[in-house]
């Protein structure tokens, strides 16, 4: 039941008719308490949309009582009438709550540029319905009411000892989401500061979302957001409740990468031996942004030649003709030249991983995308989105 | 006749079974002076393939006798025994014409990783007939010997005052070409100094090949060469000899655009109002390498959503909210919203223009590309290379 099963959190999800498909798309997660805490990160693309900003400035004092979230369009560059959409989505909130509208998120998906009158009204009457049929038994309604090209809806739970963490996502990736922006909403009965909140969620979205590049395209409307109701009445071991959220999202990216558009392959590359945990990034978001890789992938072809020209781009530290790479196992390139015969790497298998060994140094990082495919080329050309 | 149009150069092409098309896979270019001086760029990919390395160090001292291509292997992470065939590619070429090793250049397209005992006899066998068989009508037939995924051959001449330039190229672009490596080769009978001919060949690409953005990826073999023999005897106006090469080189991006691999769309991208020209180059790449922006086009979806999604994430200086973009001349958001409708735009031409208008200066500039079709797709990822 994701959102809901940890204690004080009430969730729903209804269809108002802003995704042609009539299915549902506008949810609603309130916190009932006693803590009313909340942090969140956003897109870092410069081009934000309207709900974006307004969240930015719902976030600041680290309280939050509800979240809305509506999919069937993301309300982005719709000018000022956008945003007083979304300032008067809070507003319905809040009243129909007893709160103030400046603790209520907002968080929209869609395609760019819908946001009219049309749209106003029926987020509206979203809001209300939504938030009439919150239950603590919710969480699923609203898990599935965030879905926009997602073909299954995304939760994760985690027990702890005495408190929980719960959470739904759609979409897929954070620093470089595909056609489907990245909502994440994450909530626990633990017993936080706002302080602690916010320092564990940038922890674990660092390593889990952020390293989730499916398509090398940033959307306009990622959030992720972490909750805390303290209804547990247990302050957790921050270790473990950073270990915890940490699993939480890497299930969560897991499960994004499992279903990112049209994909046949979710393939993990790791870099490791480099001179820096930046450079093992920079390296590995190389090759999964090189489209040439991505393809050959799709062909089931291990071609390492791909990989490190992709990797040549790089400012890293390394020497080009030092580095290994090895495709599901077996090292096909070492020292500079070919190393095993390529027939040795069978690449049927949807799970693939790629290693990387710069033998710069110590640091690693893991980068998850996808293959290039043709059903990603006729999602994202055959329809408008 | 490409190459071999200004006086002063002899050419061939051979083929010598290093594709498995049987075509020809082999080319020479010889100077035959009286001036024998040369100009190149490689590729920034720091993962270089042996024939960069071999041909960086020729070119330093600006002498080149002769230049040898072959297509049908990269000869690239082919280790020492790689290298060692470029040297006695070079050193074979300078026996036969009496010349020394070290004013010879080397390039090779094809496979990475492609470079063993085979394919050395063979080069070295295409080495020997090409110079045996080069004359001054054989720009042609050289320029057939470098092709790899090319469709056609791409030429080039430009008829001066009294001078000449004449070109042959292969592949997609020098900063981001696609499978295909790109090389160029432009000579002269100009009478100019390798400082001259450096100066103009790097003004020149900077604005043309370095702007040709069809896939985003970088090759590990790419070169562009300018070569002088001064036979016209004519010192020509420096600002018309650098226009002329400007203009050839245009015409050869133009050319290797309409060749990119399995696309649908020329898109020509222009982004004008920006602070500086590096910023609208930036600016311009972010879009030319943005997937769902190029999947867009070959939808004939004119989605200019995802064209400020993917300049939002540069750093360049400009307000989100206050670009223009038109798409073939129907200007489609403006102030931050939507302006004319959609419909009024016909994407169905190859040929198409995005026009990005910043507001934030007067600097501009063009990137050129091509859209993310389903035989992009099946050209790299059904076979190797």
């Amino acid at each position: 039941m994701s959102v809901t099963v940890p204690e004080g959190f009430a969730a729903g999800g209804v269809a108002v008719g802003l995704k042609s498909t009539g299915k549902p798309d506008v949810a609603v997660v309130v916190n009932r308490g006693p803590l009313k805490l909340g942090a969140a990160v956003f897109t870092s693309n410069r081009a934000k949309a309207n709900p974006i900003l307004w969240s930015q400035q719902v976030i600041q004092d680290g309280v939050v009582e509800a979240i809305v979230l509506n999919s069937g369009g993301a309300n982005c560059f719709t000018g000022a009438f956008g945003f007083q959409t979304t300032h008067q989505t809070a507003e319905r909130a809040a009243e129909l709550l007893g709160v103030g509208p400046g603790d209520v998120l907002v968080c929209s998906t869609g395609l760019i540029g819908t946001g009219d009158e049309v749209f106003r009204a029926k987020v509206l009457e979203g809001v209300e319905r939504a938030i009439a049929g919150a239950t603590p038994e919710g969480g699923d309604d609203a898990a599935r009411a965030i879905m926009t090209t997602d073909t299954v809806s995304k939760t994760s739970t985690f027990r702890g000892d005495g408190w929980t963490i719960g959470a739904m996502a759609k979409g897929a990736g954070m620093l470089a989401p595909g056609l489907a922006t990245m909502l994440v909403v994450i909530t626990t009965d633990a017993v936080l500061t706002a302080e602690e909140a916010d320092a564990h969620l940038r922890a674990a979205t660092r390593v889990s979302f952020d390293r989730l590049d499916s398509d090398g395209c940033m959307s306009t409307n990622d959030q992720v957001t972490l909750r805390v109701s303290g209804a547990s009445g247990v302050n957790p071991d921050s270790d473990a409740f950073r270990t915890a959220l940490h699993d939480v999202c890497l299930d969560l990216a897991g499960q994004l990468q499992a279903d990112a558009e049209g994909a046949s392959h979710d393939i993990t590359i790791r870099v490791v031996g480099a001179a820096s945990e930046d450079d093992a990034v920079e390296v590995g978001r190389s090759v999964a942004r090189n489209n040439l890789f991505k393809a050959a992938i799709f062909g089931n072809d291990p071609n390492w030649g791909r990989v490190l020209a992709a990797i040549g781009t790089t400012q890293a530290a390394f020497d080009p003709y030092a580095v290994d790479v090895s495709f599901n196992g077996v090292r096909l390139c070492s020292a500079g030249a070919p190393d095993r015969p390529r027939e040795e790497v069978d690449l049927a298998p949807r799970a693939t991983d790629v290693l990387i060994d710069l033998k710069a140094g110590d640091a690693a990082a893991t980068i998850l995308t996808n293959d290039l495919t043709h059903d990603y080329v006729h999602e994202n050309s055959a329809y408008s989105s």
